[in-house]
């Protein structure tokens, strides 16, 4: 299909926007008109930057408050109108957006409503021009998109159609399946925006909190079903009013929004079981293949994993690079970095095909990460996340594939360890593409999100996981102002208490519960007394619900990110977030000198 | 009256938010149990550190999710409630917050809640202990007041009472009045915040947007006039869940806090003509007396105001300050400045009282600002805003005070000239502090905010005035990523169009306008093309409603701030708010190279 664009989705000037649009692949663009007004290029440099750039322009809008009105303010919009319709002529647009009157409708009547819109389209059509009516959410008459639908029928002129936007109808909870109703050749236009499902007035909703596609709550894969199947032919249309996409890098955003449509499209093909506009299948995890932490010098790592209980399975044969493992948890350490800092730089999952999985993240737009490989080395496939981490495919076992490149360490000793979860921390602005990624490249579905309090102020959780819980990525977005918070890779086990203990003997420094916590804990779930003196010894946070327990600790802060050591009780199916606080406050303070010796 | 705050309302650790209420002033403070459990301190410690600091422990809070349960639930509740009172003995703490049940109740009873009530409070006797009971707005049975206080009263028990929130009884819009059928000795605490008013969910409007007193729309005044007509004798007590003031530096915020409990019992004893808590009355400015821009070079300030018309009046008399005027505006350059940036650094103000302006800025906190006068000087009053603007005071007509300082210049032109408003840019998390200072201190009040569109972002846009309008500062929110926009100065003439073109024929280089934007004003006024063409020509902005037109033009920068021309026509009272987009997306180009001579 088709697709395009609001200018006002994106940060910048016009042909900022314009070049942005071209460069993320879209085929067209809404043109908004304050865009065009403060815009220094005339309509005609703006339609031949537009042909330039391979980008038709699909609609121009909004035009606004225009029926329902008395003889003399309709002569004034009439007027209004023309003025515009003058200008799309030079601009080479088409299709206007014409949205039901929010401000001054004062005549409560479809007769004149219709007959009014007769008129504009009659006016309209000296200009070669289309009219998209379209019926907005808090419409003072019109806000129902059946309604407006009924007034284009009414009015009946070939060149007036409806526009429907998924928000407008979504929002108000108006059941889409009636789109299917409407002439598919008078739907004139297609614009969607997914949202959080937000108890709020449907116009701060609407202007502030908009997605896109696959990053709300909205069904948008039903939604364009029906407008599919009512034959509507046009272009999918992106209109997301989003205060953080207005000011984030538009070739990102535009790049981002791209993606959305890509996702969405076969999304419903594939729900529909079309041929077209499919993708190939969604590879869903089936475990975590292994962890890359990626840092110039490597050593506390190595002394940590040590200390935990994990493996050395050896030295890479051509590479800076160490591995480590406990039972399916595999963690690589990489020296070969110009960044000095210990990141987690890489996540490796298994998935059933490899080749499908980059198939499909390409196709979705994420670039293609190049692994150096030598002779006998096995070829993993790559792809860059948003924010740089790269997400290795293999669909072979590790033990069998690459963990033979790996020599001189110990065999690997059989437990019961995996990776539980890996957190990742992100900025506010690079949240929503986040989820996007994650949910559309690795089909990972998103939880609902909570707030967790720190000492910098509320950071924001959302977990996004495989429905069986195998992978699980909880996301942390910090607050503007304060430092990332470190990520995390929690690794399961059976016998923490014994797990902690030995670690305790080899030396390792656990995070520093404070005392506190421990009452709170005994006044929330009343331990006995030693479990509680056990938990409290050896710095081990603890949670229960209905569905069982998970007692769990974390390791000092090495670089960018520690490791958590949990084990789950009972069928427990969270991640101790009112544990969450206390972690985020302790790791606030300065960290434990840390001797190493090489 | 005493003052107290939540620990809540602020970012850092328990230890740093204590310093920083014993540095704002409080008298004592709310503990949140969270702030505690996160904490290293015990119990002990946080009672020494709060005793050598001056500070009570007015409250200990919440507890959750205690009444209308089953038997067995009571008794983990009970067990829980026992807990916390041994840690609040340790703690010095004397009074618990208990919220209706939102969560786990299950029994829509009036007696059995009360009689759970009762059972808890006679627990918390053996403590020493007192129960305040508070009614949530989200509260599964129990969400109102006068709910609450029929409980407290069927429980009877000494220690039993109940707790005031401000935003759980005005957020539902339940009637203040009626606190006063309260017994006062039985409101065991009162707790205030103001909050805007948002159509949303009231749990997420509680939880992240409440304000300090005075920054919101609730009226807070009428509503302590109540309790403390109730007989309420206790503190007044701030809590307010924000998520800027959670992440905000926490020594400021807690001045800002402190500052909005000085204003807000000024308010409700001036309302009743109390004697205590009075601050010297709020000197409403009649004028703006003078705008000083500071910079290491002003020749460019120079040469744009002499080609505005503005007549210059000399130089300062022993400091290298030149003054500028036009009319009534009063402009002053000031090069004795460290910061090489020109800047607007100081806003002077025409008052009845100068002494009592500057002593009710002192008293709320502001920091008195040192002005250094040679013999024979004038002696201004000053206090520095949040920001570091400095604001004066004077209460005697300016040429006949500090315009004598300055020699060598022409002699006045007489002229209706005046400054029509000066705007002012904030970062996001100056903003409310901004709004109080401004209120409290000024006795301005804040008009309807509005969202402006830039090409980084939308711009939230505050007006703050006088009640007749003499004195305007609409207040600009920067977006988080985007630099401040610059500040400006707005001053009126009655022939706009003669203005700009002796200005352009002096050289002026006026912000240009694009051709697009005359489209537009075309299509929305229908303007006589001649009259259109002479905007276009001049660069000018044209704004009409039912009252009046509005016609403005801008200079380019001069470092972070411009001048604005405007004419009144009519009774025109806006801002041209239609025309801010062209603004910013103008101002964003790269400037005309200026050259200058000297």
């Amino acid at each position: 299909m088709r697709t395009s664009i609001a200018t006002v989705c994106l940060s910048g000037t016009l042909t900022d926007k314009l070049h942005a649009c071209a460069d993320a692949g879209f085929d067209g663009v809404e043109i908004m008109d304050a865009d065009l007004t403060v815009s220094y290029e005339s309509p005609e440099e703006i339609r031949a930057l537009c042909r330039r750039l391979g980008l038709s322009i699909d609609l121009f809008q909004p035009f606004r408050d225009f029926e329902g009105v008395s003889e003399e303010l309709l002569a004034e919009n009439l007027h209004r109108a023309e003025a515009k319709f003058a200008l799309m002529n030079r601009l080479g647009a088409e299709t206007i957006l014409v949205c039901s009157n929010a401000g001054t409708a004062t005549i409560d009547d479809d007769a004149t409503a219709a007959a009014q819109l007769g008129r504009l389209a009659d006016l309209a059509a000296e200009y070669g021009i289309r009219i998209a009516y379209e019926a907005l959410a808090w419409g003072r008459y019109v806000n129902d998109y059946r309604h407006a639908w009924r007034l284009v029928q009414m009015a009946d002129r070939p060149n007036l159609g409806t526009c429907l936007d998924s928000f407008h109808i979504l929002a108000r909870g108006h059941d889409p399946a009636e789109i299917e109703d409407i002439d598919g050749e008078k739907i004139f236009f297609l614009q969607l925006a997914d949202a959080p499902q937000l108890d709020m007035d449907v116009l701060s909703w609407s202007r502030h909190h908009r997605l896109f596609p696959g990053e709300g709550s909205f069904d948008l894969s039903s939604f364009l079903t029906h407008v599919l199947k009512a034959g509507y032919t046009g272009p999918l249309s992106l209109e997301v009013f989003n205060d953080t996409f207005r000011q984030t890098d538009v070739t990102g955003t535009a790049a981002h929004a791209r993606r959305s449509l890509t996702w969405l499209a076969d999304r419903a093909s594939a729900a529909n079981d079309w041929s077209t506009d499919r993708l190939p299948a969604a590879q869903t995890p089936r475990s975590v293949d292994f962890v890359e932490i990626t840092g110039s010098d490597l050593g506390q790592a190595d002394e940590t994993l040590n200390q935990l209980g994990f493996t050395f399975r050896g030295k890479h044969r051509t590479k800076q690079v160490r591995l480590w493992t406990m039972g399916s948890t595999r963690i690589i350490l990489n020296e070969q970095s110009q960044q000095p800092e210990p990141h987690l730089s890489a996540i490796g999952l298994l998935v059933d095909d490899a080749g499908q999985a980059l198939a499909r993240g390409a196709a979705l737009g994420a670039p293609v990460v190049f692994r150096r490989t030598y002779a006998g080395d096995h070829e993993l496939k790559a792809l860059g996340a948003p924010d740089g981490t790269v997400i290795y495919w293999n669909d072979a076992p590790a033990e069998d594939t690459w963990v033979s490149e790996f020599h001189g360490g110990q065999p690997a000793v059989d437990s019961s360890h995996a990776v539980d979860h890996i957190n990742l921390s992100y900025r506010w602005h690079e949240f929503e593409e986040t989820v996007l990624f994650f949910h559309s490249v690795l089909g990972l579905d998103a939880q609902a999100p909570e707030n967790v309090p720190s000492p910098q102020g509320l950071v924001r959780s959302q977990v996004m996981r495989t429905h069986d819980g195998t992978v699980r990525l909880p996301l942390n977005l910090a607050p503007p102002t304060a430092p990332l918070p470190p990520r995390h890779i929690a690794v399961t086990c059976t016998d923490i208490v014994g797990l902690a203990q030995s670690a305790h003997e080899r030396g390792l420094h656990f995070l520093r519960i404070p005392e506190n916590y421990y009452a709170d804990v005994q006044a929330r779930f009343g331990l006995g007394a030693e479990h509680l003196a056990t938990l409290r010894e050896l710095n081990l946070l603890y949670d229960r619900d209905e569905a069982g327990e998970f007692i769990h600790f974390y390791t000092p802060s090495i670089g960018g990110l520690f490791i958590e050591m949990v084990q789950r009780v009972g069928t427990y199916d969270g991640y101790g977030a009112a544990n969450a606080p206390v972690r985020l406050a302790a790791q606030r303070r300065r960290p434990h000198p840390h001797p190493t010796s090489r």
